[in-house]
């Protein structure tokens, strides 16, 4: 069972946050909110995003699974403002979703999510902790991606670093510990990343307060950032790229 | 003769209207302003757009016929900001029209409205009618089209619906008496329609105030709302698709 | 040596004048400032890019060649903001430019500018000198290549003209002396160009107080204009096109 009110920008946020990996995600629904995780086809990549019950406007539910296709949930959304309210309904009978918008409602099929595993998260030791403006890192993002397919992430006590080399071309930006919330790093580190994943991720953080980078070396970097007004989070997982 | 001036949108609003049908019409031109009947290739739908003298700042004309070039009319009179005024000139010797906006002259030619005869417009009876806001239906519209490429009107003394089912997904828009400007229905009808038409009449009364469907039971529609501040008016009609 | 820091938009304004007509080009720096001088492939059009040193907020220079390629440097310059400075430095050991805008530092490769001459400007004779705003006669430019690909330019004491004549179709845009910024023509003069080259120049153009053209009879057009308030200036010669 699921009835559940909220905010349409709430829910397009979270699946902007999974449709980068995804085509397909099973929504884990319980009494306290709605929960994802999922792995890309080419297992570079995890996703895992929580929604908790505070987060709606108003939210029943009982445990069970929910298997949505991405792009299709997402046009529905997009029927809705941003600051439209919407309902969602499971009709366990025909096995759909019923989201109203307004006068509208849209009656939208269900995917089997029954082969759909929830992907264990890995622990993962990360020395290096960095928050970061998501428009500072977005900059350096859209310039390295003239130069090169791949990014370096580097930090050191004293500043956080992204660095993309092409053969003759090079984008660095350099953040020092004054110019971040938070730089907590007790050791040089730095890991080598797709700069596609690793910009479709923090592309997704778009509009939020700022995204933490948990950096290791040559280790995966763990990206995590808060959504809904502190009412869900996103944690990334990517792994490192060999450094040729 | 023909000497006409007038703001730039309200011949922008003349050209979509039409333009969703015929890539060419016939503008009929009298002494109390200009009008226009057209049949789109297929048969399925007609348009007619009345244009009162009175819808011009200026309006000097003897009875004629202009052959007009849809996409040709829209490209020049996109030249003008809405809120220009523009002068329309026929040159009787050699058969092309003068359009002037502000220091720019435009001399376009015409095309032969020798073969294009006037549709006659048939008479109907539909039992339902209904006063809807642009906004309210393109909403339910841009829903529909995501999952069908037919939609069903359907009204009640109480209600007026709009419902398009696809495969496993549908789309209800369902707007009480009291959520309409005016709903005038004695018996319940219902007509389907091919979307496609019926999205590009209704995206052309963009900006009206209301628009009017009339409605009978797998009959043809009737839409139709004013243009130019209620100095013109617009009717299309459309041929009910049979249900399966 | 090149140590210069100035608006974005600046570079942003050179950079259009000069991509009009070639891909690469060679930035001449002495102390008091840069010039550009280019030819384009077709050898049909000039252009001569002129910024002082006192449209930079810092410039410090000794005299050397830079090899630009334009579609790079747009895209480097695009990561900033029209109101943000940019600082660039020449890198003599590894011969590349740095850019840096805010934290961001890009490394950028140059082209060899050994093989590009500087084009030696003519002198021409042109007796029509008309000032126009720049919207008005891009106005004009849109109107024409909806009918024709190549416009005149007309100039007589009393007015300023550009016409555009396809098979069925002209376009005509005439100014009078009193509404333009300056017209100082002794006899009638008029010339034909390409639309093409004649509408990028203009474009470029856009945002100056007003553009200059010099006109004479069958002759080349001289259009030039101020860029970087007051402190540059473009000027670029168009061959003329032979009436058929």
């Amino acid at each position: 069972m699921l009835h559940a009110r909220c905010k349409a920008d709430v829910l397009k946020t979270v699946i902007e946050a999974i449709s980068t990996l995804v085509d397909e995600a099973k929504f884990n629904v319980t009494t306290d909110g709605i929960s994802i995780k999922a792995v890309d086809p080419a297992h570079v990549a995890m996703v895992e995003v929580t929604l908790r019950k505070s987060a709606f406007e108003e939210f029943k539910a009982e445990g069970m699974e929910l298997g949505i296709d991405m792009d299709k949930f997402k046009d529905v959304i997009k029927l809705a403002a941003n600051d439209d309210e919407l309902d969602l309904n499971y009709d366990t009978e025909n096995h759909c979703l019923f989201v109203k918008i307004g006068n509208l409602t849209r009656r939208m099929s269900l995917v089997d999510s029954s082969g759909m595993a929830d992907p264990k998260v890995p622990k993962l030791d990360l020395p290096g902790h960095v928050t970061i403006a998501s428009g500072e890192i977005e900059k350096g993002i859209k310039a390295a991606e003239a130069v090169s397919d791949h990014v370096a992430l580097i930090a050191s006590p004293q500043a956080f670093e992204l660095l993309a080399e092409g053969d003759t071309d090079t984008v660095h930006l350099k953040l020092d510990k004054s110019h971040l919330p938070a730089l907590d790093v007790k050791e040089n580190v730095k890991s080598l990343f797709s700069l596609d994943y690793f910009s479709n991720m923090v592309r997704s953080a778009k509009g939020s307060q700022g995204i933490h980078l948990n950096i290791g070396n040559d280790y995966p970097v763990k990206i995590d950032f808060d959504i809904a007004g502190g009412n869900g989070h996103v944690t990334y997982l990517l792994a490192p790229r060999i450094e040729s």
